[in-house]
């Protein structure tokens, strides 16, 4: 791509994950785990990004459970890169800092916000999207969102409705949807001018910095303050007596849905329909699929172990990677072992292990979550 | 029971029991395994014949693989009472060998021949069946099955067809039969005058040893010889150097077959039927029901674990005793694991798991056999 020098790519890696349970733990998130390749998650976020920015450009805001793992993982970010947030305040805040931050020492600088937990199949064509991307954010005061050309009906995303063709192949962005059900999901995807909200954000950080100083007038002046005190030694005990009297709001509700309600020609949010293979693996299920489509595997079994033996078999996941697994006239199953726990589902029903991480935060069972 | 002080029982315990794998090995055959209770099943046989005969009347044969094993899980027997076969030569053999060292210091021996890896509910009522057929037994030169009366079309079993009623109970043998179709298995169950070839034989050891002389000619002073260096230094060498030349035979084949088609007049074969509970526990699919019908588990849910989660899970049978686990939406499954192994199969299909070992033998798998 075009290297823009004021680009700095924030990776958000605080989430948990709870749907890759027993394999993903509060201090073994998803964003952790090498789920589809050697590299984990994070580290192939990161090196998909590498060619867009140096490495002293990345930030990665996450918490204190999963701080020290990020840091092993990505030994080439210093620790003032990695940003631990005190507490939970979902995404408005904590890249709301990180604009405040950058615009102390680039005033033109732009920030991308990228998820840590997605798998990319053409990592070129997402660069070029991005690039793209950059482009339009730099130029003014543009949100610019990846859209994601969806493939099927998919009820667990946001979608985009798209208005207007624009410049450099993007559309303007008419409105942010909520999760459809499946009668939406379908005819969003007949339309033809929906796109799933990959979570994926450009724009300058002060155009940022003045939409949280419009849209969370309280929360705004909290990050500045914080953002003052980085470098000095004040900034841990700051950052941690402060940042939890931010609001608790994601950038999607805080900035992006009112912004939207301007209407297409007033919002200046772009969406960039993106075709670049993009997967969230937000399930076993969805890492079954994808694992079966990359690999053409023999009866669509995706399984780790030692060894193993299959009769009558097909369409399983099987996790179980120091054992000798024998799979006798199973389908559609999931099966997933670590030292300490089997979690044993189906591919419809994996999208509830979630459920079992609450059980166990509700039984305060801390070493199985 | 009244007890007879000529009654010795034997306890075949050389099987390998390869569908309850992965549990079950080489080394630790299912008769080895605490399956349905603290007890192993060899001990549960142990413990309800040890009423009917004092600890050092038992005789036990086995082969390399198991005996050590054997020896430590029945710590009242002596060494010399556990035979271990040099090479394994079913059922006539094994039996065949004991009648002969009995008859060397007990001209009136009656000889009890018990599988070492079933299950009995009702272990008294057991015990006044085996007293009455120990009395036909002693009697002359009767042959007296056991005979379970069936409780469902069962095809994995061989069948006595009864004849005529006889004293004490008993009905004279007219026939055993193959392992029958389920439409044959239909009609047995229905003309009521089928029963279960359980297994379980009595017989004075001059008997046994007249039979084996007559349709085992060949083999029948290979044991004799056998016989005549126990408690000599030279046994050892001569169990091993002889045994392997006996024919490879099982007792229904050998003797009660033949027997059995002299006609019911002449056979002095005898049926006992007997109503005591008696299951062999043949796969996981049966111990999964007898231990769902003996405990009325909630959701027909067998599950061995260190703590467990079920969400929408029903009629399941899982053994993982160290983990934590947690089943979403699966029903009939099987999952076992072990330190080094894991089946995944369904109750339907669990009947094939003995074809994983043959794999494993195949394969040289020597270390998960």
């Amino acid at each position: 791509m075009k290297s823009n020098p004021h680009f700095y790519p924030v990776i958000l890696a605080g989430g948990r994950g709870t749907r890759f349970w027993p394999l993903s733990r509060k201090r073994r998130a998803k964003q952790l785990l090498a789920l589809d390749s050697k590299q984990t998650m994070i580290q192939q976020t990161v090196a998909r990004l590498l060619p867009t920015a140096s490495a002293r450009r990345f930030w990665v805001v996450t918490n204190d459970d999963l701080r020290a793992a990020i840091l092993r993982q990505l030994p080439r970010f210093d620790s003032k890169q990695v940003l631990a947030e005190p507490v939970g305040r979902n995404t408005a805040p904590a890249i709301g800092l990180v604009a405040f931050l950058l615009l102390r020492s680039d005033p033109d600088a732009v920030l991308g916000l990228f998820p840590s937990d997605h798998v990319i199949a053409n990592p070129d064509q997402y660069r070029a999207t991005l690039s793209n991307g950059v482009e339009i954010a730099a130029a003014g005061a543009n949100i610019v969102v990846l859209g994601i050309r969806p493939t099927r009906e998919e009820t667990g995303y946001g979608y985009i409705e798209a208005g207007a063709a624009d410049a450099n192949g993007s559309v303007r962005v008419r409105r942010f949807t909520e999760k459809p059900d499946v009668t939406k999901a379908r005819q969003f995807l007949d339309a033809g001018n929906y796109f799933w909200n990959s979570g994926m954000f450009l724009w300058r950080a002060d155009t940022l910095a003045n939409a949280l100083r419009e849209h969370l007038p309280n929360t705004a002046p909290i990050l500045e303050k914080i953002a003052a005190s980085f470098g000095t030694r004040k900034f841990a005990e700051i950052f941690r007596r402060l940042y939890p009297k931010c609001e608790n709001i994601s950038i999607d509700y805080a900035v992006l849905e009112p912004r939207s309600a301007k209407g297409e020609g007033q919002s200046r949010i772009f969406c960039l329909p993106s075709d670049f293979g993009w997967n969230d693996l937000g399930s076993w299920t969805a890492l079954h699929e994808h694992q079966v489509s990359n690999s053409k595997l023999p009866d669509r079994m995706v399984i780790s172990a030692s060894g193993s033996f299959m009769l009558n078999a097909k369409n399983n996941y099987i996790h179980a990677p120091g054992k000798f697994v024998a799979a006798v006239g199973v389908s559609n199953l999931v099966v997933v072992e670590t030292d300490d726990a089997l979690l044993i589902t189906t591919l419809d029903q994996s999208q509830d292990v979630g459920k079992v991480v609450k059980h166990l935060d509700a039984k305060k069972m801390k070493k199985l979550v």
